[in-house]
């Protein structure tokens, strides 16, 4: 449903404006932006968990729109992009935005009812960028979940969905009270937990796959908390030594990479 | 030798003012600036290829710098912090700088004397984040060198430097003129090269092990030229479908992880 707009204040569009000023004081509410071609392309998709609930597109991009077939009583803003600029409070050169809503978070059993043989654990993940590269190769190698504790960043975070290339909006994800520890609870059902470390007991490609895993991953510079450890079993990448030194979310990709062709038949 | 400096103006600080103004001004000359505690630990190290001409740091780092035992006639000049967000024309937080001199880019069949078993090969790598990422993960594997097309960029801009986590300090690399395709300068030496594709006729981990190999890596968006192409080999990394899509570095990290434990007798 192709709606023109040309008053910069029309109420419709207040939760496209000035975006960036919301992101800072995190003042969305319920409500998160996405942006750009190929997030919008899997935020419109068959694979999606969230649904656009409007998008505000600059007049030069209803062809890329439309080709979406987005449904019909989607409410699609097309702005001249000085406008839409305007709105957002900066320029929005790919002139595609969407917004959502967030679902409360499932209760994890609910997350893991399927039993999904590889998922991830996250703990204090802090910076956005690598939240959305772990997202987006969670979604390449179609590990089943994520759960993130209290402390990790929001995956709903327009940059952390950017850099995810859509991965935020396809891959399930819970987030677990302050209370609770990620491993504890993925133990508690079932899951044998893996904590990379360089002095591993296990090569990754040693991991027994009689029980689903869980990859468990935190912060590249104080590592994994004590408690969140205890209950986790430790593997290792094997480097070429005097340089042990991996990007969070390239571990990741190269962890799923392995594990899920372990444990995932016909991968 | 510890300089203490109270002068912005100092001649001798020259090459530290106003670092982001000439990076983009890429007017540097053969100069490059390494920065922060883990970068210039690797600079100070000895698989360093490249070696400091100096440091500026903050009077409150006298003490990591000398931890790192730099050499004696190493001119490490001192100064308040205020001063040397002065001369450095933005506040430096990690209060560590380091300058280095670029050597003169080395013939391939030099750089590749030793036959290393894995190498890397760049071509149209724009992005300082992703070149930071592939020397990082090209270190942390142990390939041997990084063979650059004319069109990639710098890997000794400061960012990149940074990201790599000093890794472009250790890895030998060196970049081709304009009229030299990589794969055929490559495949000249004797390498197999690989380039990475969905619909590769192999699997990564199927790849022989009779001859070195080259990973070709490309940007993200349009792929590598079919001149490159045309030489090569082509890989695929299965992935779980419907969402096939790796940032450039994680490529680089899941591929030199699988070739390198192939390729290198006790990897």
């Amino acid at each position: 449903m192709l709606i023109p707009v040309t008053d910069p204040k029309d109420p419709r569009l207040a939760p496209f404006m000035n975006v960036r000023d919301r992101d800072l004081q995190r003042s969305h509410g319920n409500a998160f932006i996405a942006e750009g071609e190929s997030v919008l392309a899997v935020f419109l998709s068959e694979g999606a968990r969230f649904r656009p609930e409007a998008l505000l597109i600059a007049d030069n991009r209803v062809e890329t729109a439309l080709a979406w077939s987005p449904p019909e009583d989607l409410p699609i803003f097309v702005a001249e992009q000085t406008l839409m600029d305007a709105v957002v409070g900066f320029p929005i050169h790919r002139g595609l935005l969407g917004l959502g809503r967030r679902m409360p978070s499932a209760p994890l059993a609910d997350l893991l009812a399927d039993r999904p043989r590889v998922v991830v654990g996250l703990v204090g993940i802090a910076n956005h960028d690598n939240m959305g590269g772990i997202f987006r190769n969670t979604a390449a190698f179609g590990a089943g979940a994520v759960v993130l504790d209290a402390t990790s960043c929001d995956p709903l975070y327009r940059k952390a969905i950017r850099v995810s290339v859509g991965g935020v909006l396809r891959v399930p994800f819970t987030r677990l009270d302050a209370d609770k520890g990620v491993t504890n609870a993925l133990t508690g059902l079932g899951y044998r937990v893996l904590a990379l470390s360089p002095r591993g007991a296990m090569r990754l490609d040693e991991v027994p796959t009689d029980r689903p895993v869980a990859l468990l991953l935190g912060t590249e510079g104080p590592g994994l908390p004590d408690a969140e450890m205890a209950g986790a079993e430790t593997v290792r990448i094997d480097m070429a030594g005097g340089f042990d030194s991996l990007n969070v979310a390239t571990t990741s990709g190269i962890a799923l990479y392995e594990l899920t062709r372990r444990m995932i038949a016909g991968h």
